[in-house]
């Protein structure tokens, strides 16, 4: 695979949601003139990031949408399944195991783990939840690639630890501890506590400026 | 208020939830030499992020723990109470109004809108559920700065309209669509599915190395 720039990667989501819903719509084609108005990115950029793709857009009419929403679905790996675990089903781990929207993109939750007696045996959203103690044993025996880390920031780095003990390939990481991961582990942060600072910034500073 | 870069604005969180866990084991002083070991991020970079603080370290002791906790969350706007608003109350949107770590950091969800008639008239963690053609009406009657929009892709930018008709100024944008927004208006997106692309991407760049 050649190596994707990741701001390119991290646009093709949104085409794929654009192009999704012109599906819906019955559209049948769609110019990368007709998506830069309508998600904010240049045509000749939208060209260059679908050129990653194994699809060509025809001279006046466009890209097939239905094709161009399976290639993007494809090429990012929405079409298949990777086995994920929770770990830490708080307010944010099991707002995550109930979010579908994952399970749309190929993320398949099929454990959760906290360390409350009190949630362990139950389900969120269908989806059995152990206790933490038992983490590596139920790691080792489901086929489970992501951990996705939502424990408070004190657990954080055992949590990882755990995970990368048995075997995990990639961690997705909500907490806001910044975790070491070995070579060969894929780290992934999502900071949405980062995203809140700097909008309350920008709120202050616009305050400022009237 | 100097103009701070983003970068360390994203970071000042993660100095944040460690000198709070500090301060909960006892913890008086760290230095920025212990933050670097605890953070993966460089002392000298700590010391120049914290710079735009109202704080300074004492030679040889550090920084006092419970002084910093208090003047990071008031730089960062955690101490403050913004009101807001969930504009889509399906798996996303529930998931963020039951998250009582946002209550910690500011963000009071004063009530959350839908266009699905089951969900309205019910709260969802004990926040109301109104019906999305309530949204203008009650938008102007509480005061409520902040929209976080987690509806479906077609229906964003309509959501975002409203809000902003209804003055609000800032946008906290979770949907794969990229919003038109009007001057004045802050726009933050939190793209967790561009997030799960680009771990894909690598986990899969990982497995075609070995």
């Amino acid at each position: 695979m050649d190596m994707i720039p990741e701001p390119t990667l991290r646009r093709l989501p949104w085409y794929l949601a654009y192009v999704t819903m012109l599906h819906s719509q019955g559209v049948e084609y769609v110019s990368s003139t007709n998506m830069a108005g309508n998600l904010d990115v240049d045509s000749s950029q939208i060209a260059k990031d679908l050129s990653y793709l194994d699809i060509r857009g025809k001279t006046r009419i466009g890209y097939e949408v239905k094709g161009l929403e399976e290639q993007l679905a494809r090429f990012l790996g929405f079409m298949q399944r990777h086995n994920a675990v929770v770990v830490g089903a708080g307010s944010l781990g099991s707002a995550l195991m109930s979010d579908s929207g994952l399970g749309r993109y190929g993320l398949n939750i099929v454990a959760g783990f906290d360390s409350d007696p009190s949630k362990t045996g139950a389900k969120i959203a269908g989806t059995p939840v152990f206790g933490l103690d038992r983490l590596s044993e139920i790691l080792e025996s489901l086929n489970v690639k992501v951990a996705i880390i939502t424990v408070p920031f004190d657990f954080a780095q055992d949590a990882a630890d755990t995970c990368m003990d048995a075997g995990i390939s990639g961690i997705w990481n909500f907490t806001p501890r910044r975790l070491r991961v070995r070579a060969g582990v894929v780290i992934q942060n999502t900071s949405i506590y980062s995203d809140l600072a700097v909008m309350y910034n920008r709120l202050d500073s616009l305050k400022n400026e009237k």
